[in-house]
């Protein structure tokens, strides 16, 4: 994954920073960095109801970028930070980028990719998950308390 | 769907148009048209390689042109006919958009969603599949021959 000063800790408030980004915009405050050799070199977040585009979350427009700032479909050398667990979509996703490693903070326990049965990730792809979870999934249950 | 004076096989005939321009540009063969009340509101293939991007997928780049032209995130009244079955990440795309049906060619039995245990497409989509089948599969066939 190459080195880095930062802790998964550190980048994880990265992404926390973009889902907050998210939540000022009343998108669905879900945050995402890519970072390679220890640099962030992708930052986004949901952008659906700007866009109108149901493809347009986060780890999607993060794997989109990183793989422009790179020039290279594959992202067997970067790590994803993302607030929430990914979708199958984004899961797909990062399985065709070959992301080499997936930080998530809070599960999605209603459209989280691993209600899924079936490969949808790279089998090489390294999971970690629950890092700063409680403060991921505040962002959401705030969001959709004020939707009521 | 729509009234339409054309067929499903008539709309798969612009689906393969889209495959062999794909071809053309030496891209993964397949195509993709969306259709609103008879009018086909967009039309893509796939460009992975000139974009550098793994999301870059037919139906990817279909669905976001559809919504933009509709102004909408949903496309229950529109069909997508799609030369080769759609991927996990595709068929859930498909889901969000919650595409009213869904026409496919030839199936995909290494990469296709269906391999998949789990809600990717909407419950209420309709599918229908092997429709030009075998123009849809030899375009493919021809393609990875050529690259052996």
């Amino acid at each position: 994954m190459g080195f880095s000063v930062f802790s998964d800790e550190h980048y994880m408030g990265e992404a926390l920073k973009e889902a907050k980004l998210a939540a000022a915009e009343d998108e669905v405050p879900i945050g995402a960095v890519i970072v390679c050799d220890g640099k962030i070199i992708a930052r986004a977040h949901n952008m659906t109801e700007r866009l109108n585009d149901v493809t347009a979350h986060a780890e999607m427009i993060a794997i989109t970028a990183a793989e422009n700032f790179l020039g290279a479909k594959y992202l067997v050398d970067c790590t994803i930070y993302v607030t929430i667990e990914p979708c199958p979509m984004c899961a797909a996703a990062l399985g065709w980028a070959q992301m080499g490693k997936v930080v998530y903070g809070a599960p999605d326990p209603k459209m989280g990719y691993s209600l899924i049965q079936g490969r949808l990730l790279h089998p090489k792809t390294l999971v970690v998950s629950g890092l700063r979870a409680s403060e991921c999934a505040s962002l959401m249950t705030d969001f959709f308390r004020k939707k009521r």
